[in-house]
């Protein structure tokens, strides 16, 4: 028997309904939520990061402002323009492509986006809130695109035994956070732990953000275990491929994301809900 | 055979020798860390707390300097003194007893203390810092002692199935924090774990923070592990017991902290070793 597909796209067309709704609320009382794009630079992948992020936007309402910095850009211009959009009341949500150029310090700017618009928990206050499972603030996005997918095919997690393959402060931390606070007892693997699949095989809930391609085989999983692949690689053979090695696990899983089509689709969306999050922060509050 | 005891006093004797080396290296450079203790009223539990870390702080030449406030201060008072020991260069490391009366909002004033002089980890810079493993900051003083005793005593934790009953921001998650940036394979339980003992009895090393006189018996403990106890309660006899049934588990554990006499003695110890390095930041940095 193969493992049903939690498919991102179904997630995502749920979300879109509800943002769809909470969008014409706020029109109704004359807000348009509205996303600040800062990008150093026109570097590819944020490039096409930002046409996803545009296009996912405008399908529910949400409008993008992008501001396009030049990659010479000082650190001084910049802050004035992370202050300026931040003082921007017609903007709810700043989202700023990192890595920076390599003159730019990151570490200052962090401080200066708004925690209320904050909406790719830069913010050390947003950081902090994460980690004490205040749902108040902003988490990062992928982790809760997980937590999204989870909902949506109503996969409960708490009590649960969840195994995190992954320590990063984008993805394993954070998701543990978010799924502890759903009461879920987590175990955080990494590139350290020994007798891995000892641990994996007990997980009734497998989340592999490992950034290794196909590192999970089906020795890594309990049969019927729901299986979240957040990885994103490209095989030898130049096809997308996530940390899961799919054909091998598909046979023993109860449940499995595709890459692509499952957590990287969901991610986008969370943007989107954050900034409708934002405009309501930012006026309702 | 009976556990080894890792007793916290001899922890806290390495601990003062190279504190007061370094104290006197301060010295030499014409500093004196000191320590501002802010007390709202006097409760018998700060007042008993001060008292110790006063003696802990004498004892390595650590000054203190007590700003004890009526419990009826306002909120602006209040800020305005955390405000103006903060701005005293010569207090190094500020500690403000918790809970504040009910008619203060702590919210707002965590943010208040100077990250540099923040030594109880009130701010949530320094709160985000020990999530991201950033050891620059300061971390809540009880996880970090349960760090200590594990150093002291030479047991490694890298690679190792560590298992934490308890999830709370005082020592439950930064304690997983500190212990995966170590390298530790992290399992964070706490009260909604299903058979928790399934967990327990694989882990190397079991830490519990749960707040629960005993809760721990012979039946959680694999053979050989060590064993830290967190909890401070009192039993029905109304003696000062952990959260880790003693008598019965020294017999199956490979060491264990003893309750009086094992973290909540290297705690204060912690508190002092932050004086000193605040001292060094706001000072050498």
């Amino acid at each position: 028997m193969m493992a049903e597909l939690l498919k991102g796209l179904e997630v995502t067309k749920a979300m879109r309904e509800k943002m769809i709704f909470e969008v014409e609320e706020l029109n109704s009382m004359g807000i348009t939520p509205t996303l600040g794009i800062i990008r150093v630079g026109a570097r590819p992948d944020d490039l096409s990061y930002e046409k996803g992020a545009v296009k996912r936007c405008e399908s529910v309402g949400v409008k993008v402002k992008v501001f396009e910095l030049g990659e010479n850009i000082s650190q001084a211009e910049l802050e004035e323009k992370i202050k300026e959009v931040n003082n921007d009341s017609l903007i709810h949500g700043i989202l700023l492509f990192r890595p920076l150029p390599a003159h730019l310090n990151e570490e200052n700017i962090k401080f200066l986006v708004s925690p209320q618009k904050d909406i790719d928990c830069m913010n050390p206050i947003n950081i902090a809130k994460v980690f004490a499972g205040d749902e108040s603030g902003f988490a990062p996005c992928t982790p809760e695109a997980v937590v999204e997918i989870l909902d949506y095919y109503n996969i409960p997690v708490e009590g649960k035994n969840v195994a995190v393959i992954g320590r990063s402060m984008i993805v394993g931390k954070p998701l543990s956070m978010l799924l502890l606070k759903r009461n879920a007892t987590i175990t955080i693997c990494h590139t350290r732990t020994k007798n891995i699949t000892d641990i994996t095989k007990n997980a009734e809930i497998l989340i592999v953000a490992a950034g290794k391609a196909k590192l999970v085989t089906r020795d890594y999983i309990s049969p019927g275990a729901v299986v979240i692949d957040v990885g994103i690689n490209v095989d030898e053979k130049g096809n997308l491929c996530g940390d899961v090695d799919f054909n091998s696990v598909e046979e023993v899983a109860g449940k499995i994301t595709p890459v692509p089509g499952g957590v990287g689709t969901v991610t986008t969306s969370v943007l989107v809900k954050h900034v409708i999050k934002a405009a309501k922060l930012n006026n309702l509050a």
